[in-house]
Protein backbone atom coordinates (compact mmCIF):
# COMPACT_ATOMS: atom_id res chain seq x y z
CA UNK A 1 0.00 0.00 0.00
CA UNK A 2 1.44 3.39 -0.89
CA UNK A 3 1.40 6.09 1.77
CA UNK A 4 -1.74 8.25 1.54
CA UNK A 5 0.54 11.20 0.74
CA UNK A 6 1.94 9.42 -2.31
CA UNK A 7 -1.58 8.51 -3.38
CA UNK A 8 -2.66 12.15 -2.93
CA UNK A 9 0.15 13.54 -5.12
CA UNK A 10 0.02 10.75 -7.70
CA UNK A 11 -0.15 12.01 -11.29
CA UNK A 12 -0.78 10.29 -14.60
CA UNK A 13 0.82 11.75 -17.70
CA UNK A 14 -1.63 13.07 -20.29
CA UNK A 15 1.07 14.31 -22.67
CA UNK A 16 4.21 16.43 -22.62
CA UNK A 17 3.00 19.09 -20.17
CA UNK A 18 -0.34 17.68 -18.90
CA UNK A 19 -1.00 15.51 -15.89
CA UNK A 20 -4.12 14.10 -14.29
CA UNK A 21 -4.59 13.82 -10.53
CA UNK A 22 -7.38 13.64 -7.99
CA UNK A 23 -8.12 14.92 -4.51
CA UNK A 24 -7.66 12.35 -1.73
CA UNK A 25 -10.05 12.09 1.23
CA UNK A 26 -7.18 11.56 3.68
CA UNK A 27 -6.03 15.14 3.02
CA UNK A 28 -9.43 16.82 2.98
CA UNK A 29 -9.67 20.27 4.57
CA UNK A 30 -12.82 22.24 5.53
CA UNK A 31 -13.43 23.05 1.86
CA UNK A 32 -11.43 21.09 -0.71
CA UNK A 33 -8.01 19.59 0.02
CA UNK A 34 -5.33 20.78 2.46
CA UNK A 35 -3.35 23.54 0.71
CA UNK A 36 -0.06 21.84 1.49
CA UNK A 37 -0.97 18.74 -0.49
CA UNK A 38 -2.14 20.92 -3.39
CA UNK A 39 1.25 22.67 -3.31
CA UNK A 40 2.93 19.26 -3.27
CA UNK A 41 1.00 17.85 -6.22
CA UNK A 42 1.83 20.93 -8.32
CA UNK A 43 5.51 20.62 -7.40
CA UNK A 44 5.28 16.91 -8.20
CA UNK A 45 4.23 17.70 -11.78
CA UNK A 46 7.53 19.57 -12.27
CA UNK A 47 9.49 16.94 -10.32
CA UNK A 48 8.35 14.14 -12.59
CA UNK A 49 8.33 16.15 -15.85
CA UNK A 50 10.70 14.70 -18.45
CA UNK A 51 12.41 18.08 -18.94
CA UNK A 52 13.11 18.74 -15.24
CA UNK A 53 16.47 20.27 -14.41
CA UNK A 54 17.86 20.13 -10.87
CA UNK A 55 15.93 20.46 -7.62
CA UNK A 56 13.35 22.95 -6.33
CA UNK A 57 14.63 26.29 -5.04
CA UNK A 58 11.31 28.15 -4.78
CA UNK A 59 7.60 27.46 -5.17
CA UNK A 60 4.70 29.92 -5.18
CA UNK A 61 1.16 28.54 -5.16
CA UNK A 62 -1.90 30.78 -5.55
CA UNK A 63 -5.21 29.34 -4.42
CA UNK A 64 -7.60 30.95 -6.87
CA UNK A 65 -10.73 28.93 -6.10
CA UNK A 66 -11.80 26.02 -3.91
CA UNK A 67 -11.13 22.59 -5.42
CA UNK A 68 -14.07 20.25 -5.70
CA UNK A 69 -13.53 16.69 -4.54
CA UNK A 70 -12.52 14.60 -7.54
CA UNK A 71 -10.23 14.78 -10.54
CA UNK A 72 -8.12 17.69 -11.80
CA UNK A 73 -5.57 18.39 -14.50
CA UNK A 74 -2.23 20.11 -14.11
CA UNK A 75 -0.46 21.98 -16.88
CA UNK A 76 3.27 22.22 -16.04
CA UNK A 77 5.54 24.08 -18.43
CA UNK A 78 9.28 24.80 -18.16
CA UNK A 79 9.04 28.25 -19.73
CA UNK A 80 12.75 28.96 -19.48
CA UNK A 81 15.63 26.53 -18.99
CA UNK A 82 19.06 28.04 -18.47
CA UNK A 83 22.39 26.35 -17.82
CA UNK A 84 21.71 25.81 -14.12
CA UNK A 85 18.19 27.15 -13.48
CA UNK A 86 14.73 26.34 -14.76
CA UNK A 87 11.52 28.39 -14.43
CA UNK A 88 8.08 26.77 -14.37
CA UNK A 89 4.53 28.03 -14.79
CA UNK A 90 1.78 25.71 -13.64
CA UNK A 91 -1.99 25.68 -13.44
CA UNK A 92 -4.39 23.23 -11.85
CA UNK A 93 -7.81 23.13 -13.49
CA UNK A 94 -11.13 21.42 -13.01
CA UNK A 95 -13.20 21.46 -16.18
CA UNK A 96 -12.44 24.73 -17.92
CA UNK A 97 -11.78 26.69 -14.73
CA UNK A 98 -8.35 27.41 -13.27
CA UNK A 99 -8.42 26.68 -9.53
CA UNK A 100 -4.72 27.08 -8.68
CA UNK A 101 -1.77 28.82 -10.33
CA UNK A 102 1.87 28.33 -9.46
CA UNK A 103 5.42 29.19 -10.41
CA UNK A 104 8.52 27.23 -9.46
CA UNK A 105 12.25 27.72 -9.78
CA UNK A 106 14.51 24.69 -10.01
CA UNK A 107 18.30 24.79 -9.98
CA UNK A 108 21.42 22.71 -10.02
CA UNK A 109 23.35 23.85 -6.96
CA UNK A 110 27.12 24.09 -6.76
CA UNK A 111 29.14 24.13 -3.55
CA UNK A 112 29.88 27.71 -2.44
CA UNK A 113 30.59 29.69 0.71
CA UNK A 114 27.63 28.90 2.96
CA UNK A 115 26.44 30.07 6.36
CA UNK A 116 23.38 29.92 8.57
CA UNK A 117 21.90 33.14 9.93
CA UNK A 118 18.43 32.42 11.34
CA UNK A 119 18.78 30.58 14.64
CA UNK A 120 17.23 27.22 15.49
CA UNK A 121 14.28 27.91 17.81
CA UNK A 122 15.62 27.57 21.35
CA UNK A 123 14.26 25.86 24.41
CA UNK A 124 12.04 23.16 22.96
CA UNK A 125 12.02 19.63 24.36
CA UNK A 126 12.80 16.93 21.78
CA UNK A 127 9.91 15.36 19.90
CA UNK A 128 10.43 12.11 21.85
CA UNK A 129 9.85 13.99 25.12
CA UNK A 130 6.46 15.30 23.96
CA UNK A 131 3.08 13.78 23.24
CA UNK A 132 1.25 13.97 19.96
CA UNK A 133 -1.51 16.57 19.99
CA UNK A 134 -4.84 14.80 19.71
CA UNK A 135 -7.10 16.86 17.51
CA UNK A 136 -10.84 16.33 17.56
CA UNK A 137 -13.27 18.04 15.23
CA UNK A 138 -10.56 19.16 12.86
CA UNK A 139 -10.41 18.30 9.13
CA UNK A 140 -9.00 14.96 7.98
CA UNK A 141 -5.61 16.29 6.87
CA UNK A 142 -4.59 17.18 10.42
CA UNK A 143 -4.67 13.43 11.20
CA UNK A 144 -2.01 12.90 8.54
CA UNK A 145 0.55 14.78 10.65
CA UNK A 146 2.02 13.90 14.03
CA UNK A 147 2.20 17.34 15.69
CA UNK A 148 3.86 17.87 19.08
CA UNK A 149 3.84 21.14 20.99
CA UNK A 150 5.90 22.14 24.01
CA UNK A 151 3.97 22.44 27.28
CA UNK A 152 1.95 25.66 27.19
CA UNK A 153 2.60 26.17 23.47
CA UNK A 154 -0.26 24.19 21.95
CA UNK A 155 -2.72 26.61 20.34
CA UNK A 156 -5.38 27.58 22.89
CA UNK A 157 -8.68 28.32 21.26
CA UNK A 158 -10.15 29.61 24.51
CA UNK A 159 -11.19 33.03 23.22
CA UNK A 160 -8.55 34.85 25.24
CA UNK A 161 -6.04 35.32 22.43
CA UNK A 162 -2.36 36.15 22.74
CA UNK A 163 -0.06 39.10 22.10
CA UNK A 164 2.05 36.90 19.84
CA UNK A 165 0.92 34.49 17.16
CA UNK A 166 4.21 32.58 17.32
CA UNK A 167 3.60 28.86 16.90
CA UNK A 168 6.26 26.15 17.21
CA UNK A 169 5.86 22.41 16.85
CA UNK A 170 7.53 19.16 16.00
CA UNK A 171 5.82 17.63 12.98
CA UNK A 172 6.15 14.61 10.71
CA UNK A 173 3.95 12.69 8.31
CA UNK A 174 1.61 10.19 9.97
CA UNK A 175 2.32 7.36 9.39
CA UNK A 176 6.02 8.21 9.04
CA UNK A 177 7.34 8.70 5.51
CA UNK A 178 10.90 9.64 4.37
CA UNK A 179 11.14 13.37 3.72
CA UNK A 180 11.40 14.53 0.11
CA UNK A 181 10.77 17.81 -1.72
CA UNK A 182 7.06 17.11 -2.17
CA UNK A 183 6.44 16.37 1.50
CA UNK A 184 8.60 19.33 2.55
CA UNK A 185 6.48 21.57 0.29
CA UNK A 186 3.37 20.18 1.97
CA UNK A 187 4.58 20.58 5.55
CA UNK A 188 5.31 24.27 4.85
CA UNK A 189 1.53 24.79 5.10
CA UNK A 190 0.97 22.77 8.30
CA UNK A 191 0.96 25.65 10.76
CA UNK A 192 -2.14 26.74 12.63
CA UNK A 193 -3.34 29.95 11.01
CA UNK A 194 -1.63 32.63 13.08
CA UNK A 195 -4.92 34.48 13.46
CA UNK A 196 -6.37 31.54 15.43
CA UNK A 197 -3.55 31.88 17.96
CA UNK A 198 -3.61 35.65 18.06
CA UNK A 199 -7.36 35.83 18.63
CA UNK A 200 -7.69 32.58 20.57
CA UNK A 201 -10.47 31.38 18.31
CA UNK A 202 -10.94 29.82 14.91
CA UNK A 203 -12.24 32.21 12.29
CA UNK A 204 -12.99 31.55 8.62
CA UNK A 205 -9.66 31.69 6.75
CA UNK A 206 -8.16 30.62 3.46
CA UNK A 207 -4.59 30.87 2.21
CA UNK A 208 -4.58 32.89 -1.02
CA UNK A 209 -0.89 32.54 -1.83
CA UNK A 210 1.97 30.45 -0.41
CA UNK A 211 5.66 30.86 -1.22
CA UNK A 212 8.30 28.41 0.01
CA UNK A 213 12.06 28.56 -0.42
CA UNK A 214 14.01 25.31 -0.24
CA UNK A 215 17.43 25.44 1.38
CA UNK A 216 17.90 21.67 1.49
CA UNK A 217 19.23 19.43 -1.23
CA UNK A 218 18.14 15.82 -1.71
CA UNK A 219 20.99 14.52 0.48
CA UNK A 220 19.92 16.67 3.42
CA UNK A 221 16.31 15.52 3.02
CA UNK A 222 17.43 11.88 2.87
CA UNK A 223 19.48 12.37 6.04
CA UNK A 224 16.37 13.64 7.84
CA UNK A 225 14.39 10.57 6.84
CA UNK A 226 11.21 10.01 8.85
CA UNK A 227 12.15 11.94 11.98
CA UNK A 228 10.19 14.93 13.25
CA UNK A 229 10.84 18.36 11.76
CA UNK A 230 10.72 21.54 13.84
CA UNK A 231 8.34 24.14 12.49
CA UNK A 232 7.96 27.75 13.58
CA UNK A 233 5.59 30.40 12.24
CA UNK A 234 4.41 33.91 13.14
CA UNK A 235 2.11 36.53 11.70
CA UNK A 236 3.27 40.06 10.86
CA UNK A 237 0.20 42.14 10.09
CA UNK A 238 -3.55 41.49 10.20
CA UNK A 239 -5.48 44.09 8.22
CA UNK A 240 -8.91 44.33 6.61
CA UNK A 241 -9.34 40.72 5.59
CA UNK A 242 -5.74 39.62 4.96
CA UNK A 243 -2.76 38.70 7.11
CA UNK A 244 0.69 37.33 6.32
CA UNK A 245 2.62 34.72 8.23
CA UNK A 246 6.21 33.55 7.82
CA UNK A 247 7.57 30.20 8.91
CA UNK A 248 10.63 28.02 9.02
CA UNK A 249 11.03 24.25 8.77
CA UNK A 250 14.13 22.82 10.47
CA UNK A 251 15.74 19.40 10.52
CA UNK A 252 16.00 17.92 14.01
CA UNK A 253 19.76 18.50 13.93
CA UNK A 254 19.47 22.22 13.25
CA UNK A 255 19.48 22.75 9.48
CA UNK A 256 16.99 25.23 8.03
CA UNK A 257 15.37 23.13 5.31
CA UNK A 258 12.76 25.62 4.11
CA UNK A 259 11.46 29.10 4.78
CA UNK A 260 7.83 29.74 3.93
CA UNK A 261 5.48 32.71 3.67
CA UNK A 262 1.81 33.09 3.00
CA UNK A 263 -0.94 35.66 2.69
CA UNK A 264 -4.21 34.50 4.20
CA UNK A 265 -7.76 35.74 3.75
CA UNK A 266 -9.95 36.00 6.84
CA UNK A 267 -13.56 37.00 6.95
CA UNK A 268 -14.28 38.96 10.07
CA UNK B 1 8.22 65.80 -17.76
CA UNK B 2 7.05 62.54 -16.15
CA UNK B 3 9.12 61.05 -13.34
CA UNK B 4 11.67 58.56 -14.64
CA UNK B 5 9.83 55.88 -12.66
CA UNK B 6 6.61 56.56 -14.56
CA UNK B 7 8.52 56.49 -17.83
CA UNK B 8 10.14 53.19 -16.81
CA UNK B 9 6.81 51.48 -16.04
CA UNK B 10 4.91 53.04 -18.95
CA UNK B 11 2.97 50.52 -21.03
CA UNK B 12 1.17 50.77 -24.34
CA UNK B 13 -1.79 48.49 -24.94
CA UNK B 14 -1.34 45.95 -27.73
CA UNK B 15 -4.73 44.30 -27.22
CA UNK B 16 -6.81 42.81 -24.44
CA UNK B 17 -3.98 41.12 -22.50
CA UNK B 18 -0.84 42.42 -24.25
CA UNK B 19 1.25 45.46 -23.40
CA UNK B 20 4.47 46.93 -24.79
CA UNK B 21 7.12 48.53 -22.61
CA UNK B 22 10.83 49.26 -22.67
CA UNK B 23 13.75 49.28 -20.26
CA UNK B 24 14.76 52.75 -19.04
CA UNK B 25 18.42 53.77 -18.60
CA UNK B 26 17.66 55.59 -15.32
CA UNK B 27 16.85 52.20 -13.71
CA UNK B 28 19.70 50.19 -15.23
CA UNK B 29 21.35 47.59 -13.00
CA UNK B 30 24.64 45.71 -13.55
CA UNK B 31 22.94 43.51 -16.15
CA UNK B 32 19.53 44.62 -17.41
CA UNK B 33 17.14 46.74 -15.33
CA UNK B 34 16.76 46.93 -11.55
CA UNK B 35 14.53 44.03 -10.47
CA UNK B 36 12.24 46.34 -8.53
CA UNK B 37 11.29 48.30 -11.61
CA UNK B 38 10.67 45.05 -13.50
CA UNK B 39 8.36 43.94 -10.68
CA UNK B 40 6.62 47.31 -10.88
CA UNK B 41 6.06 47.23 -14.65
CA UNK B 42 4.54 43.74 -14.40
CA UNK B 43 2.25 44.88 -11.60
CA UNK B 44 1.41 47.94 -13.69
CA UNK B 45 0.09 45.72 -16.51
CA UNK B 46 -2.48 44.29 -14.09
CA UNK B 47 -3.15 47.70 -12.51
CA UNK B 48 -4.09 49.26 -15.84
CA UNK B 49 -5.81 46.19 -17.33
CA UNK B 50 -9.45 46.87 -18.18
CA UNK B 51 -10.63 43.83 -16.18
CA UNK B 52 -8.76 44.70 -12.98
CA UNK B 53 -10.61 44.08 -9.72
CA UNK B 54 -9.48 45.75 -6.49
CA UNK B 55 -5.94 46.39 -5.34
CA UNK B 56 -2.80 44.24 -5.12
CA UNK B 57 -2.52 41.85 -2.19
CA UNK B 58 0.45 39.77 -3.36
CA UNK B 59 2.96 39.75 -6.20
CA UNK B 60 5.53 37.09 -7.08
CA UNK B 61 8.07 37.86 -9.80
CA UNK B 62 10.50 35.25 -11.13
CA UNK B 63 13.56 36.53 -12.95
CA UNK B 64 14.11 33.79 -15.52
CA UNK B 65 16.72 35.50 -17.69
CA UNK B 66 18.48 38.84 -17.97
CA UNK B 67 16.56 41.51 -19.88
CA UNK B 68 18.34 43.13 -22.79
CA UNK B 69 18.13 46.92 -23.00
CA UNK B 70 15.19 47.83 -25.19
CA UNK B 71 11.60 46.85 -25.76
CA UNK B 72 9.59 44.02 -24.22
CA UNK B 73 6.04 42.70 -24.23
CA UNK B 74 3.95 41.75 -21.22
CA UNK B 75 1.12 39.23 -21.32
CA UNK B 76 -1.19 39.85 -18.32
CA UNK B 77 -4.18 37.56 -17.86
CA UNK B 78 -6.76 37.52 -15.07
CA UNK B 79 -7.09 33.74 -15.01
CA UNK B 80 -9.69 33.71 -12.24
CA UNK B 81 -11.93 36.50 -11.04
CA UNK B 82 -14.06 35.80 -7.96
CA UNK B 83 -16.44 38.05 -6.09
CA UNK B 84 -13.70 39.85 -4.16
CA UNK B 85 -10.39 38.37 -5.43
CA UNK B 86 -8.65 38.15 -8.77
CA UNK B 87 -5.68 35.96 -9.76
CA UNK B 88 -3.23 36.97 -12.47
CA UNK B 89 -0.58 35.17 -14.50
CA UNK B 90 1.93 37.36 -16.29
CA UNK B 91 4.96 36.93 -18.51
CA UNK B 92 7.45 39.45 -19.84
CA UNK B 93 9.05 38.44 -23.13
CA UNK B 94 11.67 39.73 -25.50
CA UNK B 95 11.30 38.23 -28.96
CA UNK B 96 10.09 34.66 -28.45
CA UNK B 97 11.83 34.16 -25.12
CA UNK B 98 10.20 34.54 -21.71
CA UNK B 99 12.48 36.60 -19.47
CA UNK B 100 10.21 37.07 -16.42
CA UNK B 101 7.16 35.26 -15.07
CA UNK B 102 4.84 36.54 -12.38
CA UNK B 103 1.64 35.90 -10.51
CA UNK B 104 -0.43 38.46 -8.66
CA UNK B 105 -3.43 38.42 -6.37
CA UNK B 106 -5.75 41.42 -6.26
CA UNK B 107 -8.63 41.87 -3.85
CA UNK B 108 -11.35 44.19 -2.71
CA UNK B 109 -10.76 44.58 1.02
CA UNK B 110 -13.51 44.96 3.59
CA UNK B 111 -13.06 46.40 7.06
CA UNK B 112 -12.44 43.66 9.65
CA UNK B 113 -10.76 43.11 12.98
CA UNK B 114 -7.19 44.28 12.39
CA UNK B 115 -3.99 44.32 14.43
CA UNK B 116 -0.28 44.85 13.97
CA UNK B 117 2.16 42.21 15.20
CA UNK B 118 5.60 42.92 13.73
CA UNK B 119 7.14 45.90 15.51
CA UNK B 120 8.40 49.09 13.88
CA UNK B 121 12.22 48.91 13.89
CA UNK B 122 13.35 50.75 17.02
CA UNK B 123 16.06 53.29 17.63
CA UNK B 124 16.49 54.90 14.23
CA UNK B 125 16.89 58.65 13.84
CA UNK B 126 14.32 60.27 11.55
CA UNK B 127 15.14 60.60 7.87
CA UNK B 128 15.51 64.36 8.31
CA UNK B 129 18.25 63.79 10.90
CA UNK B 130 20.32 61.69 8.50
CA UNK B 131 22.26 62.33 5.31
CA UNK B 132 21.64 60.67 2.00
CA UNK B 133 24.14 57.91 1.29
CA UNK B 134 26.29 58.96 -1.66
CA UNK B 135 26.93 55.93 -3.80
CA UNK B 136 29.80 55.91 -6.26
CA UNK B 137 30.45 53.15 -8.75
CA UNK B 138 27.03 51.58 -8.28
CA UNK B 139 24.48 51.01 -11.07
CA UNK B 140 22.21 53.83 -12.24
CA UNK B 141 19.09 52.67 -10.39
CA UNK B 142 20.66 53.35 -6.97
CA UNK B 143 20.68 57.05 -7.90
CA UNK B 144 16.89 56.89 -8.26
CA UNK B 145 16.49 56.34 -4.51
CA UNK B 146 17.34 58.61 -1.61
CA UNK B 147 18.72 56.11 0.93
CA UNK B 148 19.62 57.14 4.48
CA UNK B 149 21.28 54.85 7.01
CA UNK B 150 21.73 55.36 10.73
CA UNK B 151 25.29 56.05 11.89
CA UNK B 152 27.24 52.79 11.79
CA UNK B 153 24.49 51.01 9.83
CA UNK B 154 25.47 51.84 6.26
CA UNK B 155 26.69 48.68 4.54
CA UNK B 156 30.46 48.40 5.01
CA UNK B 157 32.09 46.64 2.12
CA UNK B 158 35.43 46.48 3.94
CA UNK B 159 35.91 42.72 3.67
CA UNK B 160 35.36 42.16 7.39
CA UNK B 161 31.76 41.05 7.18
CA UNK B 162 29.24 40.90 10.00
CA UNK B 163 27.48 38.29 12.10
CA UNK B 164 24.13 39.74 11.05
CA UNK B 165 23.01 40.77 7.59
CA UNK B 166 20.31 43.05 9.03
CA UNK B 167 19.99 46.21 6.96
CA UNK B 168 17.77 49.21 7.81
CA UNK B 169 17.34 52.42 5.91
CA UNK B 170 15.07 55.32 5.15
CA UNK B 171 14.29 55.34 1.44
CA UNK B 172 12.19 57.29 -1.05
CA UNK B 173 12.12 57.85 -4.79
CA UNK B 174 14.61 60.43 -6.06
CA UNK B 175 13.32 62.90 -7.07
CA UNK B 176 10.37 62.51 -4.67
CA UNK B 177 7.21 60.90 -6.08
CA UNK B 178 3.91 60.13 -4.30
CA UNK B 179 3.83 56.50 -3.20
CA UNK B 180 1.55 54.10 -5.07
CA UNK B 181 1.34 50.33 -5.49
CA UNK B 182 3.82 50.28 -8.38
CA UNK B 183 6.48 52.26 -6.52
CA UNK B 184 5.87 50.23 -3.34
CA UNK B 185 6.42 47.04 -5.37
CA UNK B 186 9.66 48.52 -6.68
CA UNK B 187 11.02 49.66 -3.32
CA UNK B 188 10.54 46.13 -1.96
CA UNK B 189 13.66 45.21 -3.95
CA UNK B 190 15.81 48.18 -2.86
CA UNK B 191 17.76 46.47 -0.09
CA UNK B 192 21.46 45.76 -0.35
CA UNK B 193 21.82 42.03 -0.99
CA UNK B 194 22.17 40.59 2.50
CA UNK B 195 25.19 38.58 1.41
CA UNK B 196 27.12 41.82 0.75
CA UNK B 197 26.58 42.85 4.37
CA UNK B 198 27.20 39.43 5.83
CA UNK B 199 30.47 38.95 3.95
CA UNK B 200 31.49 42.61 3.87
CA UNK B 201 32.06 42.48 0.13
CA UNK B 202 30.06 42.56 -3.07
CA UNK B 203 29.78 39.20 -4.79
CA UNK B 204 27.98 38.33 -8.04
CA UNK B 205 24.27 37.96 -7.19
CA UNK B 206 20.91 37.91 -8.91
CA UNK B 207 17.41 37.70 -7.46
CA UNK B 208 15.69 34.65 -8.90
CA UNK B 209 12.29 35.17 -7.27
CA UNK B 210 10.69 38.01 -5.32
CA UNK B 211 7.39 37.85 -3.41
CA UNK B 212 5.80 40.93 -1.85
CA UNK B 213 2.64 41.16 0.24
CA UNK B 214 0.80 44.47 0.37
CA UNK B 215 -0.79 45.44 3.66
CA UNK B 216 -1.63 48.99 2.60
CA UNK B 217 -4.64 50.20 0.73
CA UNK B 218 -4.62 53.18 -1.64
CA UNK B 219 -5.61 55.60 1.14
CA UNK B 220 -2.64 54.57 3.30
CA UNK B 221 -0.28 54.98 0.34
CA UNK B 222 -1.74 58.41 -0.43
CA UNK B 223 -1.27 59.44 3.21
CA UNK B 224 2.41 58.52 3.00
CA UNK B 225 2.90 60.68 -0.08
CA UNK B 226 6.51 61.51 -0.92
CA UNK B 227 7.99 61.05 2.55
CA UNK B 228 10.73 58.51 3.33
CA UNK B 229 9.77 54.89 4.01
CA UNK B 230 11.58 52.77 6.54
CA UNK B 231 12.94 49.53 5.12
CA UNK B 232 14.42 46.60 6.99
CA UNK B 233 15.78 43.32 5.58
CA UNK B 234 17.72 40.30 6.81
CA UNK B 235 18.97 37.02 5.35
CA UNK B 236 18.04 33.65 6.84
CA UNK B 237 20.22 31.01 5.18
CA UNK B 238 23.07 31.12 2.68
CA UNK B 239 23.70 27.75 1.10
CA UNK B 240 25.37 26.45 -2.06
CA UNK B 241 24.57 29.31 -4.39
CA UNK B 242 21.24 30.56 -2.99
CA UNK B 243 20.16 32.64 -0.01
CA UNK B 244 16.83 34.06 1.09
CA UNK B 245 16.16 37.45 2.62
CA UNK B 246 12.98 38.87 4.13
CA UNK B 247 12.16 42.53 4.46
CA UNK B 248 9.56 45.00 5.63
CA UNK B 249 8.57 48.42 4.28
CA UNK B 250 7.04 50.79 6.84
CA UNK B 251 5.38 54.17 6.59
CA UNK B 252 7.14 56.86 8.59
CA UNK B 253 4.27 56.84 11.08
CA UNK B 254 4.58 53.14 11.84
CA UNK B 255 2.29 51.23 9.47
CA UNK B 256 3.65 48.07 7.87
CA UNK B 257 2.93 48.74 4.20
CA UNK B 258 4.52 45.64 2.68
CA UNK B 259 6.43 42.53 3.64
CA UNK B 260 8.77 41.11 1.04
CA UNK B 261 10.83 37.98 0.52
CA UNK B 262 13.30 36.86 -2.09
CA UNK B 263 15.60 34.01 -3.05
CA UNK B 264 18.87 35.19 -4.48
CA UNK B 265 21.51 33.38 -6.54
CA UNK B 266 25.15 33.99 -5.68
CA UNK B 267 28.13 32.61 -7.49
CA UNK B 268 30.92 31.90 -5.05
Amino acid sequence: MPHDFDAAIHLTSLGEHRFAGATHPAYANMVGPYGGVTAAVLLNAALQHAQRLGDPIALTVNFAAPLADGGFEIDARPVRTNRSTQHWMLTLSQGDAVAVTATAVFAVRRETWSAPEAAFPPGLPTAAELQRLVLKGFPAWTERYDMRFAPGEAPRLDGRGADSSLSRLWVRDEPPRPLDFASLAAVCDCFFPCIFIRRGAPTPVGTVTLTSYFHADAALLAAQGERHLLGSAQGQRFRDGYFDQSGQVWSDDGHLLASTHQMVYYRE
